[in-house]
C-alpha cells in the first residue's frame, strides 16, 4: 500500500497491499444480474391488482433488485449511505466559490447530523457513514471513519492528482467501507461525497472516459457564473493535456484527473456488484466514480441505480452517452448522498409493492380482457 | 341536493343543498398564497449549510408549503389521501379492457389494504379514505365512506354524464371529505380515484377545458392498443359534439362530460385551497379534477402540487398548456392516489430540510464567496 495511507484508521481493517491485479480479480468476480429471477419477479408484478406495468419505474426497481440479489422475497433491511470526504489541489486554480476548509467543516456537520444528507437519510431510514479518504486537514471527530490516503490530491492542472497506488488505495477504502456495511447487515448501499472543487475532476473524468468535449460536461458547480465556468473549462482542458498519456485506461485516468472520494465510490460500486447488493449512485460526482467502475467492469452497471439527474450541466451528457436513465428530476446539485437517500425511498416503495400488494386472485378482482 | 344522493352516508354530515351560488362563494373565499412567508422561507433555506438553491425542487416544495399554510414552522402532521370511486356509463362504448364491476371489487381491495395506494400510503405514513361517490354497484364494507350521488354516470357519448345538481353534489362530497380530514388533523391532502373507464371523461374534460384536440389527450388507459385508442378518440369526439352546448363553462362541462369522482376531486382542491392546506394531485384523472378547480378559481393553482407525469398520453399536454411541472417522472398510470403518496414523501423531505438542517452559523461552516 502507498506510504501515504493513514495507518490510524479505526473502524475498518485493511490487510496488505491492494494491487491492480487484485482490482482485476475483483472485476472478474462480478457476475451479471439473475435474468431468470427478474422474469419471475415481473410475472409476480403482472399478477398484482393493477393494470400490467402501471406502476412503471417502481416495478422496474423491484424487478431489478430481485435480479441483483437473486431473491424474490427481497427486503432492503439496513440501508447505509457511504459519504467520502476528500480535497482537491485544483482548487488553487479558483474553480469553486467555497474555500477548501469547508470540506473539513462539513465533515463535522455530517457527524453532528445537521447536513442535507443527514436529514434526508433520516427521512429514508438510512444510516450515514462518513469516511475521510483524503481531506486536506486533520479531522478528529467521534464517528468519523479515518482512512485518509493522502491529504487532498495534487493540482490536476499541473500533473497527476495522485499515483496509481494511491488511486488503488482509495478504491480499497471504498471496497472496505462497502464490505463492512454489508457485514453489518446493509441490504442496499448509497454513495455520497463531500469535497470542495470536486465537480472539476468529475468533469475531467467524464471528458476523458466517455469521452466528450470538456465544455459539455463542465457546469457551474456550487455557484460559478458563466465567466468562471469558462475558466473552469480551460483548467480542465489543461489538466487533460498535462495528463494526456495517462487517460487511455480507466485506472490511470482516475489517478491522473480524478479524486480520492471518486476512486472510493468506484470501489464501493465494484464491491457491491461482487456481493450482489444494489447500490444507489448519488449525483454528478458519484456518477464519475460509477463511470470509472463501469469502464473497469461493464457488468457493474447491472447493480447501479442512478438516483437523479443533477442540475449540474453535463450530468445529462453522462446519461445520454451511457444510455442510462436517472430516477428523479429534482434539480438537486448538493451531492453528499442526498439524491441517493431520496431514491432509496422509491426503491423501498417498489419492493413493498412487490411484497405487499394483493394479487387478482387474493383480492377477487377480475383481470383485464387481454 | 339531488334526490339521487345516498342518505345513508355514515361518517360525514351534509346539511342542505349545495348550489352554484355556494360554489361561487367558496371560490371567492380562496386567497393567494402568502408571498411574504414564501420569501422568509427561502431566506431560511438560503442560510442552510448547502450552496444556494442546491436542493432544487425540495426547496421549492418547502417554501411553497410555508406560503400556503402561512407558517414558517410548518409540519405536515397527519397525511390523508382521499380516494373517490365512481363508475362511467361510457364503458358501454368499449373504452376499457377491464369490466366495470372492477370498480366495486377494487373498493373492497382498498378497504382490505391490498391495493397499490394502500402500500404506497403506508410507505409514506399516510391514511387512505375511500369514498363511494358513484360506484354502479351497492358496496357494503367496513370503513367505506358512503356518499353515492348516483350509481355511475350516464354514457357521455349519448348525452350529459349527469345533471348540474348532481355535479354540485359530487363537488360537495369532495368538499366534505376534505373538511372532515382537515378537522381530523390532516396537514396535507392527496387526491385519488378508482373508476373503470375514467380516462375517457378525463380526456374529454382536457379537450373541452384546455382546450386541445381530442387526439392529443386520449391515451391507452389501462392497456388499449392503438386501434382501440382510435375508437376511444371517436367516442370522446362524439361526447363533445353531443354535449357541445354545455362545454363553455367549467361546471356545466364537468357535469356534461366529466365524472362523479372527478367532480369530487375538484371539490377537495377548492376546499383545501380555502382552508390553506396543501393538496397533492395524483395523476391524469386527478388532474382533470384539478383543471376544473383551476378554471373555477385560478388561485386554486397555488395550493396544488402535481405529483407526477403519468404515462397516459395527454398528461404532458395538460402540464404544457397550464405551464405546470410535475414532481416525479416514473411512468405511473395506476391512479388511486399512488403518485400522490409518493410525492407526499418528497414534500415531507423538503419540509424536514427546512426544519432540521443546520445553518452556516450553527455548524461553523464558511459561506461562499458570493
Amino acid at each position: 500500500m502507498a506510504p501515504t495511507v493513514d495507518q490510524q484508521q479505526e473502524t475498518t481493517t485493511t490487510t496488505g497491499n491492494f494491487s491492480s491485479d487484485d482490482l482485476k480479480a475483483l472485476c472478474r468476480a462480478i457476475e451479471p444480474e439473475d435474468a431468470a429471477i427478474r422474469q419471475q419477479a415481473q410475472a409476480r408484478l403482472d399478477n398484482l391488482t393493477k393494470p400490467r406495468g402501471s406502476l412503471g419505474k417502481l416495478e422496474m426497481l423491484a424487478a431489478r433488485t430481485c435480479a441483483i440479489t437473486g431473491r424474490l422475497d427481497c427486503h432492503l433491511s439496513r440501508k447505509v449511505i457511504l459519504t467520502f470526504a476528500a480535497d482537491h489541489g485544483v482548487t488553487e486554480e479558483g474553480v469553486s466559490i467555497f474555500p477548501p476548509e469547508v470540506t473539513c467543516q462539513m465533515i463535522h456537520n455530517f457527524l453532528g447530523g445537521g447536513a442535507g444528507v443527514n436529514v434526508l437519510a433520516r427521512h429514508a431510514g438510512a444510516e450515514v457513514r462518513v469516511i475521510d479518504v483524503g481531506a486536506a486537514g486533520d479531522v478528529e471527530a467521534p464517528g468519523l471513519i479515518k482512512r485518509k490516503v493522502r491529504p487532498g490530491t495534487a493540482n490536476i492542472a499541473k500533473g497527476p492528482a495522485m499515483s496509481e497506488d494511491e488511486a488503488l488505495a482509495a478504491i480499497r477504502v471504498g471496497i472496505d467501507s462497502a464490505r463492512d456495511a454489508i457485514a453489518d447487515g446493509a441490504g442496499i448501499l448509497g454513495t455520497g461525497e463531500m469535497g470542495i472543487g470536486n465537480t472539476t475532476p468529475s468533469a475531467a473524468l467524464f471528458a476523458a472516459l466517455l469521452p466528450v468535449p470538456v465544455g459539455q460536461v463542465t457546469g457551474l458547480g456550487t455557484g460559478l457564473d458563466e465567466r468562471a465556468r469558462q475558466h473552469k473549462v480551460r483548467v480542465i482542458e489543461q489538466a487533460l493535456a498535462v495528463n494526456q498519456a495517462r487517460l487511455a485506461r480507466p485506472l490511470t485516468a482516475l489517478a491522473a484527473v480524478g479524486g480520492l472520494e471518486i476512486a472510493a465510490i468506484c470501489g464501493v460500486i465494484l464491491e457491491a456488484a461482487k456481493s450482489r447488493v444494489p447500490v444507489v449512485v448519488d449525483g454528478f460526482i458519484s456518477s464519475a466514480g460509477a463511470l470509472a467502475a463501469m469502464r473497469l467492469q461493464p457488468l457493474a452497471r447491472d447493480y447501479c441505480f442512478f438516483s437523479h439527474m443533477s442540475a449540474e450541466q453535463g450530468h445529462k451528457i453522462f446519461f445520454a452517452e451511457m444510455e442510462l436513465e436517472p430516477l428523479l428530476h429534482l434539480d438537486l446539485r448538493l451531492g453528499e448522498g442526498t439524491g441517493a437517500a431520496l431514491a432509496m425511498g422509491l426503491m423501498e416503495a417498489g419492493l413493498k409493492i412487490m411484497n405487499e400488494m394483493a394479487t387478482f386472485d387474493e383480492a377477487g378482482v377480475s383481470p383485464s380482457e387481454n
